[in-house]
């Protein structure tokens, strides 16, 4: 194994770090569509959108055809604490399984909140700060972005209030605790801090939360102030933007050693991970310039690309969001909770349904059941105890790999190792203690909660 | 910041990686004092130890004159999934505490198992595979250990039996699971599965365990079966010769800029990360090729160096082990229950020992609610949470730059940094929630303990 010339992980040096991020819609023929207001169903102007999030992620949200936006310095000099992040060649993993394939994957993990979203966490912090804001308003779920966004705050000393979802903040006191190592606030989901809060703990007593709900109290929260905005973790082209740094890193990583992946493989939640590792690929497919198998995994419980619909919904459940044309669920849908594997957003990101839509890449749905046995397989050789999250990334490329055993073909396989699981321990028990069950919502669940999409889709 | 020349993280290439490991023994001219029989008073054999020990481990142990000990290829190659490791230029920090010192940080704590162990139980690991042994077994603590063996042993398909301290076990669940998520077996110590557990649960019922206590079950456990052997994390000579890859490789970056330490500071539980931090550092002091401050960090609740006596005595409770010339406060000596940031070991490495001993490093205790206080502001700024051990050294670091802001003197600090505390967040939520306190034992509670050195010490 030591003979070989590809090393076990390629760092790129500082002076490497991309200086821009890549705009992928700049590249698309069919843009994604426009965010609409839910009361009007116009097209969300540029003035409306800055009631809610920061004027220069405003325009990063809307601008289609810039290609790439320069990194501020100070965002660069932030990233530098922990980027270039790795990227490894998983010898171990190819030797376990005794394939032909090659394997490499982006590991994004080497950093305190454990995951990307710190990647877009510092970038809107930092539009905040320089535009003089007090502070921001968040939700959170199992608390991965809440962590990465208070962070960011913490060191540009910018106030962070989060929302998080009711169970996990009961549930997961850990990921709460860090979150005030960096001094945010932390709030249970819903709460009677907010208008919205109090109409649903009305309506559902006892609920545990969503992070539909999160969200409307954190968006409803900002706009409340005028020294806060709203920021979001997934989902917005904005967010797309800022994690192309993963796929820009991973490409001139292998780049230096004259690999091209025929496999590019990432988990689907709202889509922040998957849209920035493919970019700059999907960016030469788009241009017809090389071609990639893309693959989009979601858990086989919030399966939004394979069994959902191309739709304008909501994005929160309080209803107070633009409305997104997307691969959907409906607002409403509320994974099983019994699913453990993270994302669980009922939609998907609008720039990736579209591409989905247009046929520029796959999806599958994976049971978590399968996925904690891949992350396990993983983690015994590779070392790295992934995330549930990034465990269905890690599925799918050992399902390639096995594959490749099959027709003996030396395929090159790229996939996004998203984060850790240390917070995730709850779930790795439940898995070994055979307690764990794989949830699949049925045809009806869905055409439940699809059953709402607002009118605006005719 | 971005025009400095020193990057914030220096990475070495794999190529980079040291191919030996450097025995600090070989520079010393007083050697550290020999094991003992406890039965016998007499030195321990190679052939006496090899009953607990494996047979290649012994004689890294027992050798104190080849400077050298190369590093096996496939030793090697385990190192290449986590190392070399960054050492970082704490540049936010140094600017956060306005100080004209330069601070430099080795961080050990990106792998799975959170620390620098991993560096010694892959080498005990492979030996023991190497041996054709059927599995190790060992005690832990708080459980960094155990993983990081747990991993080591996963990855060589080696069988690993940890007994963990009973508090331990019930008080921090998630280890745990890490530890059967790499397949080792852990047993709550003390247990009825040995003589030594049955004794000390007889005599005290309800007893949560200790570090000592679960020493001794796994030395029986692995006396009892020839397929096993024994395995420890810290104190003994070998440890040290496995951790100076820490050194070693911080050596290696800093002369890559040219740049030299003043004052090189490690915490001490056991002294494992001390011993291979200073290792190449101390190796110069003691040859005269330079000088260095070399500053040993100890918790004020267990301060083997700052209150212990030099004195031969047991490693273990159940007075099982050989006998160790070390500082230390009485092998029954067991620190507070509110102490909350690990090193909680009574005595310390016999080498350091030595060299304490002979006036080529200082120590100091320090207080854990300061510990906390310097592990956040270190968090806020440089973005990594650091577990309480690494703290201890992070407090000391920052109290010698604001001495350097004081005095105006630009010296260079060099620190390890041993580990991540994603793990330790009851310890951090108990200092936030105000809670915690600092616990120092009485001179009489020292007195007590070392009242039963045992009687070799004449």
């Amino acid at each position: 194994m030591s003979e070989n010339k590809i090393p076990y992980k390629i760092y790129l040096s500082e002076d490497e770090l991309p200086k821009a991020w890549y705009n992928l819609r700049a590249d698309m023929k069919n843009k994604p569509a426009p965010l609409l207001s839910a009361a009007t169903g116009a097209p969300m102007s540029a003035a409306e959108l800055e009631a809610v999030f920061c004027k220069e992620l405003v325009a990063q949200e809307l601008d289609n055809d810039t290609p790439l936006f320069e990194i501020p310095r100070e965002i660069r000099d932030f990233y530098k604490m922990y980027r270039p992040s790795p990227l490894v060649r998983a010898y171990c993993l190819e030797e376990k399984l005794q394939t032909p394939a090659k394997i490499y994957y982006k590991f994004e993990g080497n950093n305190t909140s454990g995951s990307h979203k710190l990647n877009s966490a510092i970038a809107q912090a930092y539009y905040a700060k320089r535009q003089g804001l007090k502070g921001v308003t968040t939700e959170t779920g199992a608390g991965q972005w809440g962590t990465a966004l208070s962070m960011a705050c913490s060191y540009l000393g910018l106030d962070c209030k989060v929302f998080m979802v009711k169970c996990s903040y009961e549930q997961k006191p850990f990921r709460r605790e860090v979150m005030k190592v960096y001094g945010a606030s932390v709030t249970p989901s819903p709460s009677e801090t907010t208008e919205v809060g109090r109409r649903i703990l009305a309506q559902f007593p006892g609920t545990t939360g969503s992070l539909g709900c999160a969200i409307s109290e954190a968006v409803e929260t900002s706009m409340g102030d005028p020294g806060y905005r709203y920021v979001l973790g997934s989902v917005l082209n904005q967010v797309m933007l800022h994690q192309s740094i993963i796929g820009l890193e991973s490409k001139a990583a292998l780049d230096k050693y004259g690999v091209k992946p025929d496999i590019i493989i990432g988990c689907a939640g709202g889509g922040s991970n998957l849209g920035g590792l493919i970019a700059p690929f999907m960016g030469e497919k788009l241009r017809g310039e090389a071609d990639y198998r893309i693959i989009a995994v979601e858990p086989a419980s919030c399966p939004s690309f394979t069994r959902g619909k191309f739709a304008y919904d909501f994005c929160d459940t309080g209803m107070v969001c633009p409305l997104s044309k997307m691969y959907t669920l409906g607002s409403s849908f509320i994974p099983n909770a019994d699913h453990a594997g993270g994302l669980r957003f009922h939609g998907m990101s609008s720039t990736l349904s579209q591409l989905y839509h247009d046929g520029y890449m796959e999806a599958v749905a994976v049971n978590q059941t399968d996925i904690f046995q891949a992350a396990e397989e993983f983690a015994r050789v590779e070392g790295i105890l992934p995330a549930p999250e990034s465990s269905h990334a890690i599925l799918a490329a050992i399902n390639e790999a096995n594959r490749c055993k099959e027709t003996g073909e030396e395929k090159t396989i790229l996939f996004g190792l998203t984060g850790t699981g240390y917070f995730d321990l709850v779930a790795y028990e439940k898995f070994h203690s055979g307690v764990m069950k794989d949830v699949v919502p049925t045809d009806e669940d869905i055409a439940r909660s699809l059953a709402q999409l607002p009118e605006v889709n005719g």
